[in-house]
């Protein structure tokens, strides 16, 4: 069945190609068409030319749009997949850190809760409402917890949070020497915040050669990448002891937080995460994330104008392990799979609230996005990872659903690395006054949107 | 009617003698039976002359027992006052405040989850079980939440937490200016996490005479009493700032709390709760504190072994404000009051899980502790101030039940004043390592109770 894809800030390159080319290799989604919207006209120009292309290289009939008007882009969508971001764009990012840094926050963590992104979010769902009532929105960009659940509390459109950090399974299999391929898991949560809590290898309890390569490997392992930079966070000392505070081997995106511990200054980052930089989330680390990210965005806009080069000799001709596609064959076409999603809860993961999105597996087909219902993670978790996160994410959505300043200091004050009120209040207003970027005039300013209680 | 009251921990000579009054002057519990139990004779031989004297002065037949022996005293009570403590025994805080500050932690604020008076607590409702099922235990010693909560959850026997930490809203009428005797006021939340929710004068809503005061007269107020320590918790700056931050007026041994920015070192406190000692939670504030408990402590002891002094001219022939003996009252009598209580939710604080401790007025008769069914708590003062504590407790409660040493380790990382994660190991070692005081012989010790998880 043909149908009707937009891209909201189709500008990421990379991301977008793989839905191309995902798309062009799912037979069902034949004719089907992509609709770029983003607000960069170069961005815009270099995907579309790529991804026009590309589906040549494929054999493929997809058909192409692009605009820069967003109204425009959701008309007669039946999926919007938004991977834009506003506040998440690394130089922004790299320039809101440094502040953080000024003000006493190494990398930049201030606690500040977002706002930016979710507004976003909440704009185009708003939008949707209007003009595509019945399409799906799937939710790539982050926040993706507090994101999907706000877009479903504030509106009445379908919402599937996304996200990849779940194959990080694949990786602990493969660190202590097992077959990924032959693993049977379940790792279910909130977004970024995901606990392994079955791990099977042929059938066998995978959780005791874990335990054995943390008693008799891990030190080697870590000790002979420590000068390289090559631990992950997966398999990172961090990781590992978060396993042995909570009980559960955290996956993905999930060990590269487990506590402010971990991240309190470099060498406590070297400490957990290996030398020579501290892992990906340090001012080195990121630099070499947005320095690859540069350098492949910029193949990206020769190959875009180089009648020499084709895409499928850069980016081949594989799907990719991305779930967008997938997701989309099974509502349409009936394609039945299974998938780490993101869905407010409604009773699939026991003690969080149904209004709340868990990240939980579930069988998509054309009946919808059922969630299996899982059993409840260990109390410890719940207690020590889950339950503060949900807490946090509730101030984030009540900050951004009342404008209430004051929430926002709270979330500040609530970061372990402040020190004093008065450092919370300083770096609240420097935030407040840091120079904006190009996506912030398409959302209502902060210093409109929140303001101090009147008592204030 | 009348009834055996048992006081456990009736060394506690100021409180047991305030029952003993409250007793006598009760028409309606003639004849009862008052058994103190302390695990100190010295002590326990204070209290109970003391209390057969006083007894004489008031001219009440009033029986007295004493023992050593806490099954012997649970023997046939159909109240039993638990006023017992192991750690908030003045000199063993002290000791385990300064070991606190040797590693780091100013005012010893290491945030090691509560064991010993939690195991206390549990330990008595366990006897009470077996020895008499039926009673009720008035819990007065801390933590009343915690142990509330605890008590109810895991043994059958009825109970109710007290303080008198509401009595606040009176402290905040008369600084503004207003009658209290007029005041119609509620503040429920958790135990020393209550809120001013209704503030009435005369009919009229008191918050504005409270604003006003604020803005017009607090900063004199403060200045004022600055030098001379005269500024209660209850109208610090820490308490109206807090008040700015959740919406709701903080009473009693709330704003003593409110955030861990108001107690991070001795400047801090005299900023936020005057000078010149920064108010009763500092060192020198609680030095003051304890010289005042050895100055009556004597003080009882002489009056208690002098034929000349009687206790009606220390302690005078009027009731105490205290709620147990009229709550025993209302139960036994049906002599109807309303009381602010701490039970199992089970609805009466609409947002918290039923089986949680929460403090709420209450009408108290022949028919039992029936809450009144509050209002829901604003949004910002469940999400930042409820929340959170409840949390906490959940995580000191699994603590206790599972003997999970990594919770306790859990429980001081998330101390604000924690640097690192070497630091909080130290401390929690150095802890476990505290020379015991007396008390501590009756309970499981810690180092049994608690052990690291296998895969540690």
């Amino acid at each position: 069945m043909s149908i009707k894809v937009t891209v909201i800030g189709a500008g990421s390159v990379v991301f977008s190609l793989g839905l191309v080319k995902d798309l062009c290799l799912t037979e069902g989604l034949k004719g089907s068409e992509i609709c770029f919207m983003d607000i960069n006209e170069e961005r815009l120009d270099i995907i579309h030319k790529l991804g026009v292309r590309y589906a040549e290289d494929l054999g493929s009939d997809l058909q192409f749009q692009r605009t820069l008007d967003r109204a425009e882009s959701l008309q007669d969508a039946d999926f919007v997949v938004n991977t834009a971001t506003i506040t998440h764009n690394e130089y922004f990012a790299r320039r809101r850190r440094e502040l953080g840094t000024k003000h006493g926050y190494y990398y930049g963590r201030t606690g500040m809760p977002e706002y930016h992104n979710l507004q976003l979010m909440l704009d185009v769902a708003k939008d949707m409402e209007k003009i595509c009532p019945d399409a799906w929105i799937l939710q790539a960009g982050n926040p993706v917890f507090a994101g999907t659940t706000l877009m479903t509390r504030e509106t009445s459109i379908k919402v599937c949070g996304l996200c990849h950090g779940h194959y990080g399974y694949r990786n602990i299999a493969q660190s202590i020497g097992l077959d990924p391929a032959k693993v049977t898991w379940q790792a279910p949560g909130l977004n970024h915040n995901i606990w392994l809590t079955h791990f099977y290898h042929e059938g066998q309890d995978a959780y005791p050669v874990l335990d054995e390569w943390i008693k008799n490997k891990s030190e080697a392992y870590w000790e002979e990448r420590q000068e390289s930079g090559n631990i992950s966070a997966q398999m990172s000392r961090s990781a590992i002891q978060q396993y042995k505070m909570y009980g559960l081997m955290p996956v993905g995106d999930t060990p590269r937080r487990g506590g402010w511990w971990y991240h309190t200054d470099l060498e406590t980052r070297i400490r957990w995460y290996g030398g020579p930089i501290g892992g990906g989330d340090t001012p080195d680390g990121r630099a070499r994330v947005l320095a690859g990210k540069d350098k492949k965005y910029q193949q990206m806009k020769e190959a875009a104008y180089d009648p020499d080069t084709r895409p499928i000799d850069m980016f081949g001709d594989r799907k990719t392990s991305e779930q967008h596609v997938p997701i989309i064959d099974g509502l349409v076409n009936d394609n039945e799979g299974q998938f780490q999603v993101n869905i407010p809860n409604n009773g699939a993961l026991p003690g969080i609230p149904d209004n709340v999105a868990v990240e939980v597996p579930a069988i998509v087909n054309r009946k919808g996005i059922q969630p299996i219902r899982v059993e409840s993670l260990p109390r410890k978790v719940m207690l020590e990872c889950i339950y503060p996160e949900w807490l946090s994410m509730e101030r984030t959505l009540e900050a951004v659903k009342t404008g209430d300043k004051s929430i926002l200091l709270y979330g500040i004050l609530d970061s372990h690395q402040t020190r004093s009120y008065d450092q919370a209040v300083d770096v609240l207003e420097a935030l407040f006054e840091i120079e904006p970027n190009e996506p912030m005039a398409y959302i209502e300013d902060i210093k409109d949107h929140y303001k101090w209680p009147d008592i204030w």
